[in-house]
C-alpha cells in the first residue's frame, strides 16, 4: 500500500509523539490501549487524502485527523460494552481488559479530547458544524442497532438508514473535515461526503458478510457473533424477505433462540443463507454503493490523478480486483 | 428566591421551547426523563448571572446555558451507572427506568449536544477552550472518586482536587462561560471561576455532610449512600486523620465491610464520625472555602449591588443565615 505512505508516515509521527494527560493513569492507559490495538486507521488517512487533493502540506490536519480517530476508538469502546464483546482487533476489549465502568469513563473523555482538537481550528466553524451532525448521527445509527435487536422484521431501507449512520457518516466527515480544512468549494465537499458514505455502506455490507462468512484470523474475530447476538445484518434481512411465510417463522425463530448451543445455532443458520443465496445479493448491492461513491468521487473538481489514491483506498476497502 | 426569577423565567421558557431531535425516541426520551426530574438548575443560571454583571440581554447566553445543564445531566446519568446509583433526585436513575446500555448511550450524546450548543458562539473560541478544560477535568475528578474506593487512606488534599475536578470546575466554567460572553476582562472572568471553584467545594463538603446526616426528604436519598459504598467522603477521611492507629484500623475494617446489615453499618460509622466531632470540623472546612468565594467575587470590577445576586445565590447553596 505504498500510496498510503505519504499519509501514515505523518500519522504514525503524530501519534508517537501525542501525549494523553498523564493522570490519572487509571482514565488514560485504557485509551492508549485501544487506540495502541492499532487498525487499519482509515479515518485519519481519509481526512488527509481529502485535504491533498486540494492543497499540499497534509500536516496541517493532523489534529483534525487525531480528532476523528480518537472519536472512532470512543465509539468502539463503549459499543463493545453495549455489544457484551469480548474480542477487538483480536485483542481484549477494553471492559474485558479492565471493567465496565472504566470503559464508559475513558470513552467520555475520549468524545471530549476529540472536540478538544478540533477546537483547535479555531476559524473554521463549519469543522465543528460537520463533526456534530456526525456525531449525532453515529449515536443513533447505534441506537438504531440495538432497537433491532428486539424487532423481528426489519425492512432493509432501515437496516441502510441505520449503518449509514452507524459507520458511514464518520467516514464521509472524515473526508469533508479535510475538504473544509483545505477551503474545498460546497459543491467538492458534498461529493466528498457522497463518497464517503456510500463507500461506508458498501464497506459495512461487507463486514456484515465477513462476520459470517470471513476467515476468523484475518477478521480478528469468530465466525457468527451477529448470528449469536441476532444482529439484523443485510444477511438475515435479504433471507427474510426472500423467504417463504414458512421459511420465514422458522428462522425467525431459530435466529431467536438463545437455548441452543452456538455453533449448532451458527451452522443452521447459514444453512438457510446459503440455500437462498444472500451472500451473493449481499455482495451485488455492496458493488452497487460501490460504484455510487466512485461516481461522487469523480465529481470532485480535481485532475484524475489527484482523486487516485481515493479511488485506491476505496478499492482497497471494498477488497476488489480492478 | 425572587432574585433569582430574572433569569429562570428565560430558562425555564427556553428549555420549554427547546426540541430534541425525535428520532429514536429511545435514544432521546431517556435523556428527557432525566432533565425532567428537574433539579436546581445552578449551572445555566450561574452562566447568565455572570453575563448579567457586564451586559444587559442575558438571553445572548442561553444556548451556552443549555450547553452547561445538558453537560452537567449527562455526567449525572454516566455516574449514576458507574455508582450503581438506584435513586436521582428522588426518582429512579436513568439505568434504572430504561437499561444501562440506553443510559451510556444517552449520555454520549448528551455531551455531543453540549458541544452542539456552544458551536454555535462561532466567534467566541475561548467558550470552547474553558469548557474543554473543564470536560476533561471533570472526567479525570470521576475518575479519582472511582479509584480512591480502592485505597484505605486518601490524603485530604487529593480529596479536594478529587472534588474539585469533579464537582467545582464545571460551576466554575458556568461562570466563566457567563464571562466570555460579555466579554469581561480576563482578571474579572478569574475571579469568577474561582469564585464559582470555591463555591463548588463548599456544596461538596455540605454534600457529603448531608449524605450521612442530611434528612432523606429534603436531600432526595436515604442517609448513608456513601458509607454503603465506601466513599471516602470528607468525613470519613477527617475521622481517619483524627483516630489513634487501633480506632483507624477498626474504622477502614468497619467501613469496608460489605457482609454487615446496611443500617447497621451507617449506625455504627456515625458512632465514630460523632465521637470525633467531623461534622463540626467538615463545616469549618466548608466555611473557609465560603469566604475564599466570596474573597473573589469581590475582587470583580464591577459595583457592588452587580455582585449582589451571586452572593445570594452563594448563601443559598451554603445554607447559611447572614
Amino acid at each position: 500500500m505504498d500510496f498510503l505512505k505519504k499519509y501514515q508516515i505523518p500519522f504514525a509521527n503524530y501519534l508517537k509523539q501525542f501525549e494523553w494527560n498523564g493522570n490519572p493513569k487509571s482514565l488514560y492507559e485504557p485509551v492508549e490501549y485501544l487506540m495502541g490495538l492499532g487498525g487499519k486507521q482509515i479515518r485519519p488517512l481519509l481526512v488527509m487524502m481529502a485535504y491533498d487533493m486540494f492543497k499540499d502540506g497534509v500536516e496541517f490536519t493532523l489534529d483534525a485527523a487525531m480528532a476523528v480517530e480518537v472519536f472512532h476508538n470512543f465509539s468502539l469502546m463503549h459499543d463493545d460494552v453495549m455489544d457484551d464483546a469480548s474480542l477487538r482487533r483480536g485483542k481484549q476489549t477494553t471492559h474485558e481488559k479492565y471493567d465496565v465502568n472504566t470503559a464508559i469513563l475513558s470513552g467520555d473523555v475520549m468524545i471530549i479530547k476529540s472536540y478538544s482538537l478540533l477546537s483547535q481550528y479555531n476559524e473554521r466553524a463549519d469543522l465543528l458544524k460537520c463533526f456534530n451532525k456526525m456525531a449525532i448521527e453515529l449515536c443513533e445509527g447505534q441506537r438504531l442497532d440495538m432497537d433491532f435487536e428486539t424487532i423481528d422484521n426489519v425492512a432493509i431501507m432501515d437496516y441502510i438508514t441505520m449503518i449509514t449512520n452507524k459507520t458511514s457518516v464518520l467516514l464521509a466527515c472524515s473526508l469533508q473535515l479535510g475538504g473544509i480544512l483545505a477551503e474545498a468549494s460546497q459543491s467538492d465537499q458534498l461529493h466528498l461526503y457522497e463518497f464517503g458514505k456510500n463507500i461506508g455502506i458498501a464497506f459495512q455490507i461487507q463486514d456484515d458478510v465477513l462476520d459470517t462468512y470471513g476467515n476468523p484470523k484475518a477478521v480478528g474475530k469468530k465466525q457468527g457473533g451477529d448470528i449469536l447476538q441476532n444482529k439484523k445484518t443485510y444477511l438475515y434481512l435479504k433471507a427474510l424477505e426472500l423467504s417463504t411465510e414458512a421459511q420465514k417463522k422458522e428462522l425467525i425463530a431459530l435466529y431467536n433462540n438463545s437455548e441452543i448451543e452456538d455453533d449448532f445455532k451458527i451452522n443452521e443458520v447459514k444453512k438457510r443463507f446459503n440455500s437462498l443465496v444472500v451472500e451473493e445479493y449481499a455482495n451485488q448491492v455492496k458493488e452497487a454503493y460501490y460504484d455510487l461513491a466512485i461516481s461522487h468521487l469523480k465529481q470532485v473538481q480535481v485532475n484524475d490523478a489527484k482523486q487516485d489514491a481515493l479511488k485506491q483506498l476505496a478499492n482497497f476497502m471494498i477488497k476488489r480486483r480492478h
